[in-house]
């Protein structure tokens, strides 16, 4: 073995799991053997990594051992199954799924706002934050670091592909029928709709729509999403702020990549527009822009933060309205796996043992 | 003349004008001449109306008495020039642009949330809402009138029919030129963005992309625009609270047709999901819907809303949030004109002398 690491891709014929193997390239990870695995529906085929032709792996009897790194971009089932057997054979996981993100003893970190909490990986799982909270919580630790936050009103722009390579497509499909019906103006020229095709994937069309119901309804009689949910949350869990007050509401619109989130934040102490925009300025994977969207967030990494304004609702006047945008393939997902791979690589060659 | 009226339209080849038009019709206004106004640009023109050829009249230059009742669609600057003139000749004007909202001497009336105001018109001109302000109005009402509306909190979703016929091309040719391009899935497939040919209308791309700036941003330091402005001061006006709390971010969405808008709305009193619902099942010009949408929405006349839950968040747990699609070409702007004429035709016919 050379200086590097011998890396695993859990998933890695998925959307994420194929930028996850791009990241690791860009970003020169010392790989020094990439593995990777799917379900045996995709074991066999072959994929490229620094020109190299690799095999898929069956996850469900490959032997991990030798695994240092996982990365998991293989659904919560998946995880749930095999996160486990690749901790136990000696690699650290790091999850992308829901299954670990609220387990106690499992972390749940953005590189940039706790990378602190690695240390407390109790079960060789990290979990990396759902793609929506992701690209608030580098805008949000450096406001709640100066002001204290104490709630938040979210509502959502989320892109397709934050539902799979099936929403992907379903947008794809839809809009490709739509324009060939050559009837886009038929709205405004004649007072009948667009023609979209009925939704498969999701539950109403999604092609020149926009859908207020992201993820599934709980069943706890609140009426929110999973996704909401997971907002609050997770939000919580990576701020430490246990008691953190959100109100979220996701909606799917058709954009392919790129979420974008609108929301209004008060805090305990008072906090300008003009300060936040200091302090936003030189906050790490933070990028101000006049008019942040998701079609300039898609393929780069910051968190682009725009249309800062001042709350004058909130209580005191310490309320902050802001816009961002952020790509949720990579930073949303695949980028932040990696970031947190390069805190556990330089945690484990800081203790590594001295070769003799 | 019969027992109708005579009816103008001006701005009447605009997309506005064009279902004040169709509405006219379809509700079987008591129309017995119908006279059709423009710039000289489009004068000469003939447009349709119950079957009968009309010719569009030059604004600037045509006789303009014997008017009762002139719908304006013709912008803040055509209002600001012509409305005055029709009403000087005896005409009551509604006027759809924003030239006279916030004037005090002119009710901005929603019709079914404060039709009592058209008695209060000294000038006659009776101004009709910014689409946008409109789909949120006939919800709100029946929630201030059980518990007192203090604070808004909200995030728009706006089809690009709001910002004119040139809005609607940019987006169907964006999307036309997208999908041409056989690139739809770049992004998720190969890490490169969806190619949308460069704006014109709006300040960013529009297709498969979100704006959030629409408007434009007014010059007073608070880096909200005039859409965030007016969210605010109509709602104020409209619903008869002049300390209103309102916090707007005013986004651009890839739709056609329909707008809609998340709200965190906080009362003086405890309201409850359910009762809000209870109260919003018969409330006029509303529709509950599991997942509003605005395609959904668009080509019909009310305000659907639905994921209705409370804003834990909220002082007191007195907050809810919710979500309302409408169409902003029919009760945003055309409809809801058509209606105040019903209201205006409805005062003339109960204090009009008795024949001799």
């Amino acid at each position: 073995m050379g200086n590097g690491f011998t890396v695993g891709i859990v998933g890695a014929t998925g959307q994420v799991g194929t930028v996850m193997r791009r990241i690791l390239a860009e970003r020169d990870f010392p790989v020094d053997t990439l593995r990777l695995f799917a379900t045996s529906r995709s074991a066999g085929t072959t994929l490229e990594f620094r020109g190299e032709q690799i095999v898929v792996e069956d996850v469900a009897t490959a032997d991990v051992s030798g695994v240092d790194i996982a990365l998991f971009s293989a659904g919560a089932t998946g995880s749930r199954a095999y996160a486990p057997v690749f901790a136990e054979a000696g690699a650290v996981v790091i999850d992308n799924s829901s299954a670990w993100r609220m387990d106690p003893e499992v972390p749940l970190v953005v590189s940039e706002v706790n990378p602190h909490a690695i240390a407390e990986a109790q079960k060789g799982i990290i979990a990396n934050p759902n793609c929506t909270t992701m690209a608030a919580m580098p805008v949000l630790k450096v406001l709640d670091a100066e002001a204290g936050l104490t709630r938040l009103i979210v509502s959502t722009y989320q892109a397709v592909s934050g539902s799979g390579l099936a929403g992907a497509q379903e947008l794809a499909e839809q809009a490709e029928a739509a324009v060939a019906s050559g009837h886009l103006l038929g709205l405004v020229h004649d007072g009948s709709a667009v023609e979209v095709p009925a939704p498969v994937k999701y539950v109403r069309p999604i092609a020149f729509d926009v859908i207020p119901l992201a993820g599934s309804i709980v069943d706890d009689g609140m009426n929110e999403t999973d996704e909401e949910k997971k907002l609050r949350n997770e939000s919580r869990k990576i701020l430490e702020l246990p008691d953190l007050l959100v109100s979220g509401t996701c909606v799917r619109v058709p954009v392919f990549t790129g979420h974008s989130l609108s929301i209004n934040a008060e805090f305990a102490g008072d906090l300008s527009p003009e300060r936040a925009t200091e302090l936003l300025r030189d906050a790490p994977g933070v990028v101000l822009a006049d008019v942040p969207t998701p079609l300039e967030a898609a393929g780069n990494d910051p968190s682009y933060v725009g249309r800062i304004r001042a709350d004058e609702g909130a209580p005191a006047g310490r309320g902050l309205a802001l816009f961002i945008s952020n790509d949720n393939l990579r930073k949303g997902a695949a980028l932040n796996a990696v970031q947190i791979a390069e805190l556990v690589a330089a945690s484990m060659k800081a203790t590594a043992p001295v070769a003799s």
